[in-house]
């Protein structure tokens, strides 16, 4: 067996069994050992960051690492954006970049780069791999790494004569390490502040969005008054109709402040302190007031659905909330905005979807109608690389191939990471994607609005059009049927119809200002 | 004035006078500074890879930096791969990434990475500016690193409150630093080699491929006898059927060794030793036969041409040889391979084009043609990340505006940053994308071939059938005019239709096996 074959051998057995991938010549061996190790399922994107962002999608879902293979220096270099965002999410992948032979890269030849230099910068473990003889090992160490909470990347370097060389043993199977719960001391604190009366909030990211850190959150929130906040970045939420739902902090810090206004407490739980998106003149970064105490609860890495249950323990918050929301109305009519795109999704959404958030400037509109729609899942971008929806999208069809997956992308969003759209074609995954085709970077817009009048040279860099884009050409040009919605009953009647059959399939939605 | 304009108009005062951008929130103020700087010529692309390798195609045209302009971290890492191409072209580029605030840099914002650390990947310089007091003399700084000879990525980080404070002083005009000619001793012992009667070659590369560098070649090629060889992935090459030709050394090894065969001396200019471009099993990485000497007359830094003026008069050299190529005849007929492809582009193109080879594994043969076409300038990809073509044709085409561009790109290639073609509507450039459409990854292919028989699921990763590409619809997607041949009649009668008309249009050339 070779080392390209121990190499997949060794993930299977440590249950990672897809490779996102876009190999070059250096990476010819893991092309060829699929045919000796078909379990390893190889899916061909055509743009690196696909992968990257798909490989965040899977792991969100399927909760465990999928593997990624780069074309060395440059291909890696091409997913540095979204294995940022992935870095963010705190997502486990397992990265592999070729390298080219031992006695090759002392040349200055056009791909030789230091490879490690772009791994660090997003990786929380590296290793290139010098013998065949320790790739097995090599291979658990990543998968164990990968899974350290809170996640990470970890990227292994293998150089192309290792691919090829005869492999020493496979890796063994490592347990995935878990996270641990906090102190109970911290769960007393915590109690403590929420018995003292004062203003206080939990605030919640990570893995305490899911199953029972939320329900607990809700238990919380019926018997203390505790109020339970969240972001708009988190990696992902179980949301709908029958489920407690946080509050969200606008995006805006003017939108933030009067939310939070009064608190005297917030609690984060699998959470940094919450902070705006970007700093503004004359506001401070901080979401939570100057005279607000902070207090953590759970680091990012513990088990903040375990500190949750225990703080609700201690509390005796033992009800849980009645949750009775109805679903909207469909609407209809020529109006076609970001609410009547939310009320639509949230009146036709299916249970168990997914959905996926990268509509940008729509998505506050869109996001507080899904609320009411059936129980899904909501995955949103972590790190503000631009781009990341559609690939997320793929992934999580990947991890999910029953459920149905709806992605929320802008126009201007979408057109970093198209590519995308190939491989959902290719492999068939039920996904619609939904255009937001406002025809400008209208988040930029707003920016400018706020700062006061913008010249026509400053709009003209904002401003999609002159040619405006065509996504149902897009779209069929890489093999995903598509549509095109200018009216609220057009887009009901195709979202339905998508809703019905299986994907992948487009919508393009041009908005109305 | 502030710091974004102040950074501008040092530009300007430096002689550039491009920005390529795509910029966010925390690059704002270079967005509206462009009304009160409206010298400043801001092009909008809308994926960050196309501002790279726009910024390294307008370089090597217009021999002075392009600036280029990311969002923050994310975005400067979504240029990466390209940004390498363009450091392996040493093709002088300021690249400007954006910053936070001063005082939101401390926080664990979703935008927060280690900014310098993607930047130092690629850039031969890097400065994060404290204050506005500094961006006049930081700019001019990094205009005048970028030119450093043989050209260089330097990288100026902003943080957005540098941007909008009122800035200190403009930076002052710096001229560019001259490249040195090489020391007169090796000019002599080169001179020496040639006289030794023993079998000798130059090896080109850089500045030498162009002017007067090309011109000496060929008169000592002409008096001594000396071959004269370069390789595949150079910056510039004037071409033609007027103008010396070197002999192109082919990509394999296997093919390569004949061709250097019998060589005692390999005179490199403006080079490093040349390599193949992967390492292979049982193969040197050198491209110059075991007991070949190795000589650099000028170093990548030096002035190749100098070099190869004073060598040609110290040989006596004086004599230009007689170059009377002529274009090919047109061909017709139902074949279309990269031959037909090579011919009809050859016969067709008009003087003073500029030709951008993303052809990969049709290269070859096309390019074999084009040393019997009209004169024109011939543009390489550098560094081995793919999809470098559109984005490197689309600088040309703002560096030249005058000039037909035409960018001979694979299908696997062009779809990694396809977003160029909108670019090139938006600005209306006269550039016509030939896209080389075998649907696979065809060098895979050959690659696998020399390894033996792949299986199935070997040949799924590098076949991009199931589904087809429509680069007609993808065209059509962005703008851009677009049409489809199957035959080299249908081909010649677009690709002379393109030729007459200004551009941009894409010509999809559906390849016979």
């Amino acid at each position: 067996m070779n080392g390209a074959a121990c190499l997949y051998e060794t993930l299977l057995r440590n249950r990672v069994n897809l490779c996102l991938m876009n190999p070059g010549t250096s990476e010819l061996e893991f092309v060829t050992a699929l045919d000796r190790v078909p379990a390893m399922r190889a899916v061909l994107c055509l743009f690196e960051g696909v992968c990257a962002g798909a490989a965040d999608g899977y792991a969100r879902m399927a909760s465990r690492p999928a593997a990624a293979l780069f074309h060395m220096g440059p291909g890696l270099a091409n997913a540095l954006g979204y294995l940022h965002n992935t870095r963010k999410a705190h997502s486990p992948v397992v990265a592999i970049a070729g390298q080219h032979t031992a006695w090759h890269v002392a040349y200055e030849s056009p791909l030789k780069s230091d490879i490690g230099a772009f791994a660090r910068t997003v990786s929380g473990w590296v290793e290139e791999i010098r013998s065949a003889d320790t790739i097995g090992a090599a291979a658990s160490a990543a998968v164990r790494a990968a899974q350290e909470p809170p996640g990470q990347i970890s990227t292994l370097i293998v150089p192309a004569d290792v691919s090829w060389s005869e492999a020493g043993e496979l890796g063994p199977f490592v347990a995935p390490p878990e996270r641990r719960a906090p102190a109970s001391e911290k769960i007393r604190e915590a109690a403590r502040i929420l018995r003292s009366g004062e203003p206080a909030a939990l605030f919640l990211s990570g893995s305490a969005l899911v199953g029972r850190g939320l329900e607990a959150a809700g238990r919380l929130a019926a018997s203390t008054g505790v109020r339970v906040l969240t972001g708009r970045f988190f990696s992902r939420m179980e949301r709908g109709s029958n489920r407690f739902a946080p509050e969200r902090v606008p995006y805006f810090p003017e939108a933030a402040e009067p939310v939070v206004a009064g608190l005297r407490h917030m609690i984060v739980v699998e959470a940094a302190p919450p902070v705006s998106f970007f700093g503004y003149r004359g506001r401070r970064s901080l979401v939570a007031p100057e005279d607000c105490a902070l207090y953590e609860l759970a680091s990012v890495d513990q088990d903040g659905p375990a500190a949750l249950d225990a703080l609700a323990a201690e509390c005796g918050a033992t009800q849980s909330p009645r949750i009775l929301r109805r679903p909207p109305q469909l609407p209809s009519g020529t109006r076609l905005t970001p609410l009547e795109i939310g009320q639509t999704v949230a009146a036709l959404l299916p249970e168990g979807a997914i959905v996926c958030d990268e509509a940008v400037s729509s998505g506050e509109p869109i996001s507080a109608c899904l609320d009411e729609a059936a129980p899904h899942d909501f995955l949103a971008v972590t790190g503000g690389a631009i781009g990341h929806g559609l690939p997320l999208a793929l992934g999580a069809a990947l991890a999910c191939p029953d459920r149905k997956v709806v992605a929320l992308e802008g126009d201007g969003s979408g057109m970093y990471t198209l590519q995308a759209l190939w491989t959902m074609a290719r492999e068939r995954l039920d996904v619609v994607a939904v255009i937001l085709a406002n025809r400008r970077y209208r988040i930029l817009g707003i920016e400018l609005a706020r700062n006061g009048a913008a010249g026509p040279l400053a709009s003209g860099m904002i401003d999609l059009g002159r040619p405006d884009l065509d996504w149902v050409k897009l779209a069929e040009g890489m093999g995903v049927a598509a549509t095109r919605a200018g009216t609220a009953s057009e887009f009901a009647i195709q979202f339905q119809a998508a809703m019905r059959e299986p994907g992948p399939r487009l919508i393009e939605a041009i908005l109305q200002a």
